[in-house]
């Protein structure tokens, strides 16, 4: 089921030193290589205010994934799992999130820090990450 | 800019107490209300061996977003800052994100708590939430 007007729009595109999938981390933290993010002229307005250092989520198109896939192994020899259930790049909507450290911000072009997708992945949102007070820990 | 094959699914319908944008809490951990997410039958398969108790991403559509602003101002007396650099709902891609708990599953149907959108607002993942080692933390 697709929805009118839920078709998403390229705002940036990311650089980071993995030309494939085989090269990005299994996990984000695991190489904190940095990445830079070329934002598109059009949305360079948006991103007025944004400032390093800063705990940044970048939420990336995972362009190469099979959206068609409902349960895989995570390892060879595991059951098979939903999709949903774990944090693959193969699903409905292949929304990649990583949370990332803002290290410099360039007029067009932004430096972070932990990005573990593929080179030339787009960009689709950028978000401030907000430490949950400890009180309302979930 | 819109690429084409970046249209998204409807996966499932988010239900909150909150009918309208107004009665949203405004950090999402300040109302910790129950809410549940009805899954699309055809991503049933999807969610197998999603387990309570687990700390769970919801990336939700803001349907009521505007898609066109790119700067506002936070509160009155504030300067414009970027859509971008904000985490409010109006952005180019109006994918909301909130850490919530989950608390049950049953068949099709998800209970979570600390949702922040209103009532009826479409489904576009979940992500097991996965605590960064302390000793890669940014």
């Amino acid at each position: 089921m697709t929805a009118v007007g839920m078709e998403l729009r390229v705002i940036g595109l990311i650089r980071t030193p993995y030309p494939g999938i085989a090269d990005c981390p299994g996990q984000p933290w695991t190489r904190l290589a940095e990445s830079t993010i070329e934002i598109v002229p059009e949305y360079l307005e948006a991103v007025d205010g944004l400032t390093a250092p800063m705990r940044l989520y970048v939420l990336w198109w995972a362009h190469l994934a099979n959206r068609d896939l409902r349960r895989r192994r995570p390892t060879a020899d595991a059951s098979p799992l939903g999709v949903l259930a774990s944090r693959g790049m193969h699903r409905p909507n292949p929304i990649g999130l990583t949370l990332t450290d803002l290290i410099a911000v360039e007029p067009g072009r932004i430096t972070v820090r932990g990005l573990d997708c593929v080179d030339r992945t787009p960009l689709l949102d950028l978000k401030p990450a907000v430490a949950i007070p400890a009180q309302y820990a979930l």
